[in-house]
């Protein structure tokens, strides 16, 4: 099992993600919610999450309605929450700070 | 209250649309579930049913995972689905056929 596949205590992985939270589920899984200034901004931020996803084959479950977009990160391979799952947390919370996001 | 946002009957709606379904919830909605051949085409069919949504000011609520999109469809203003759901619902029909979508 390579670095990023293993699986990581969640509670270890969100001292470093203060936006995240444990998403109660079947699997351990992260979640943060985020509101944009529209609908226009918050599917700009979903195509840049986007790009990235298919770029690093490592995909989202998201739901989305007007401004809001509530995000949780799982890898469904390892059932939990592994090194791939960090990543796209940070590269999230970058993109979401730089358009303005609210928490 | 105009045309586009008079609150209209899901079952005479539904007669038109057979890919779509009622949806169970607390006001009147239509819902389909759409399966892609892989996150790439799946996202790229949210883009252009987004691009419809910002240019008319209507949004659906949805829901992506992988290669799965299940829409939502409902007018908040009308409490209830109106001719800008059955105008979207069509489109989106239109293009999950052109991208090979199943139902």
């Amino acid at each position: 099992m390579s670095e990023m596949t293993e699986r990581l205590d969640v509670n270890e992985v969100l001292k470093s993600l203060p936006s995240w939270r444990p998403r109660d589920g079947d699997r351990p899984a992260i979640e943060r919610s985020l509101v944009f200034a529209d609908f226009n901004a918050a599917f700009g931020f979903m195509a840049r999450v986007a790009l990235l996803a298919d770029k690093v084959d490592h995909h989202p479950e998201w739901f989305n309605v007007y401004n809001r977009v509530d995000i949780v990160l799982t890898t469904h391979d390892a059932e939990g929450v592994t090194r791939r799952d960090l990543d796209m947390a940070r590269f999230i919370d970058e993109v979401a700070a730089a358009m303005g996001a609210k928490a």
